[in-house]
């Protein structure tokens, strides 16, 4: 499939119509592994409930982080247990440090000292790192249990909640460690979305624009001019965005689940994204932010290849400035890009699966050397 | 699919007969997770080409243990750099304590640097406890590469390679963390037997006595006057039996791959057997030793509840006695074997799927009280 051009916006169910509905559900078809994703404003208790009674568990792990455990489990517990789960809160550290064997080990210990078995399941409430460490201790305590995801930042609401992606970081990289494991479902509140701070809310719009870019552009056109409601968390505007967002990925996954092929035009951005994370130690930049500049750089490499007509990346590079996203490299030499591109995990045979665009809305995997992808005349 | 009554020897479709054929080929039918089975004699240098070719991978991991490795390493290795692979041995600890997360740490930091990604695979050799480590390792590294068996011991030709289970042992269980994996290929070469201690070999032939056991008379039958020949590792009578063997647990794995209830059946001895472990510390037991004490308590309570007719026990202890396996209880108060089971993960709702015989080839499964499997009366 990788390499085929993509129609725009074929497949996506999500509605982009409408005087802003409260409610929206879409489906993951995976066969006997689908779920809905329900998005809606103001209703975790509602959550809480729908997902007990989804999981039937008698017994739930609710693993989330400080800041969003003060919030909002008291009212996703309540409807959780009102659901007839008895609930054991478990708080981990916030930070993509969390994401890591020990604190693996310690969520193990705490479903064990809670009597969690094999009739118990999880609860992850919070950003990609609570779903991407509690989905991987669901997927592999007692060789896996059901959890449901309740995602709290953009980031976790587009992208890491679908796809049964989980895992942890090595001190060698990210993600190197991981299992597909499946939610039963995922239940989204934008209300929860407004004790995000602004740089982290435009840093998780950098892929919902991803996700318009490589696949739909009745979508990017849509958004461009509501990006500045969408930022301000218009309902209008964030219920049907996050729903074509979903309904896109949701879309590429049950295409693709174990990412053989058409998955991979998810990676646009982020071979050079890796590379500049890297680079910062996984500090001072936000995962959106560095997916903003590598998409930059690819949409541009797009148009030097000849992939794509001119005018493409100035699209792109316009819509993700009124974001407030960064779109140029930190000054480094190409030679440290290249040796982090080099030992990105996509690699195979030493080519690369780069994503160009062929346009807005439609993309591609070509097969490059890390040196055709950052050319010797290129500069940070 | 629990507790139905299974008709002896139905589905299995290793043969019995024949005049000590070198080979045999059996297929695991998984859908597309389906793999073949393989046995023979001294041809590990043939099996490594054939696994490199199946696995189709550039670099292997060899993942082994200190003894298995100066005998058959070489020779294996041998065949997958003949098959096209470049092999990276990696030696873990002998011993249960082995499968543990630190080691698994260290096996995912060996795999990193020895230059393995996704189009990378690999190929346990040794017993359960390299086939479970070394499994759960390619479960999760990279979120899943491709492995194969290369098991040594009776054990884990016949049980512990065949169905996917993989994982590690926390602090408080064993296997309390793991995946399913179906490996591409398991590949068994019974000439590896011969380095195995005559203890072990007696261990390792409890688990195919409790195939023949739960699902087959006509095998139970069949092994009575060929046990002590097996022991001596007759290929005669090894050759048909370990394929018979893995029939019956390919055959139940493929009718029930994520353990809903048919599989249960495989846990007959082990609800005891997992107490008396718990209670050695895992130490001056085997698992095979403590699995036919588990049996026997089993058959005979299968008797005084009026399960299976009289004789059925006797007939099993006569077998086990033969093979110079334990038949009674290491001596522990009723109370301590009580609070064991009762933590037992197998546990749902207060009960246990306890399997009960029917008959010498037959089984099901009782959802039971604790206090019920080990009445007040009972005496170690």
């Amino acid at each position: 499939m990788a390499g085929k051009k993509r129609a725009g916006g074929r497949g996506a169910t999500g509605r982009l119509v409408g005087r802003g509905r409260a409610r929206a559900r879409l489906g993951v078809a995976l066969g006997d592994r689908s779920y809905d994703i329900e998005l809606g404003h103001d209703w975790l208790e509602t959550i809480g409930r729908r997902a007990a009674k989804r999981l039937a568990a008698d017994r739930l792990a609710l693993v989330t982080v400080p800041t969003v455990a003060r919030r909002y489990a008291p009212m996703l517990t309540r409807g959780l247990e009102a659901g007839g789960a008895r609930v054991h809160r478990i708080v981990v550290p916030d930070g993509d440090a969390t994401k890591n064997l020990s604190q693996l080990a310690e969520l193990y210990d705490a479903f064990l000292r809670h009597g969690l078995d094999r009739s118990s399941a999880v609860v992850t409430l919070g950003g990609g790192v609570v779903g991407d460490l509690g989905g991987f201790a669901a997927a592999t305590f007692l060789r896996g249990i059901p959890f449901v995801q309740v995602p709290t930042t953009i980031l976790a609401m587009t992208d890491a909640s679908i796809g049964g992606k989980t895992g942890v970081n090595l001190e060698q990289g990210k993600n190197l460690v991981g299992a597909f494991h499946q939610p039963r479902g995922v239940y989204i509140d934008i209300a929860t979305l407004r004790s995000l701070p602004r740089r982290e809310r435009a840093a998780g719009t950098a892929e919902l624009i991803k996700h318009a870019a490589i696949w739909d552009e009745v979508f990017f056109t849509w958004l461009e001019p509501r990006i500045e409601a969408f930022l301000d968390l218009d309902p209008r505007v964030v219920v049907p965005a996050l729903e074509r967002s979903c309904a896109i990925k949701a879309d590429v996954v049950a295409r693709d689940e174990r990412e053989g092929g058409l998955r991979r035009l998810l990676n646009f951005g982020h071979t050079l994204a890796h590379a500049i994370e890297k680079h910062a130690g996984y500090r001072d930049i936000l995962h959106g932010e560095a997916v903003a500049i590598g998409m930059v750089f690819a949409a541009e490499r797009s148009e030097s290849l000849g992939f794509s007509p001119a005018g493409t990346a100035s699209r792109l590079i316009a819509l993700l400035e009124r974001v407030g996203l960064p779109t140029s490299f930190p000054n480094r030499p190409r030679s440290a890009y290249l040796s982090a591109i080099a030992v990105d995990k996509k690699k195979q045979g030493g080519k690369i699966h780069f994503v160009v665009l062929e346009g807005i809305g439609a993309a591609k995997t070509v097969a490059l050397a890390p040196g055709d992808i950052l050319p010797k005349s290129w500069r940070a």
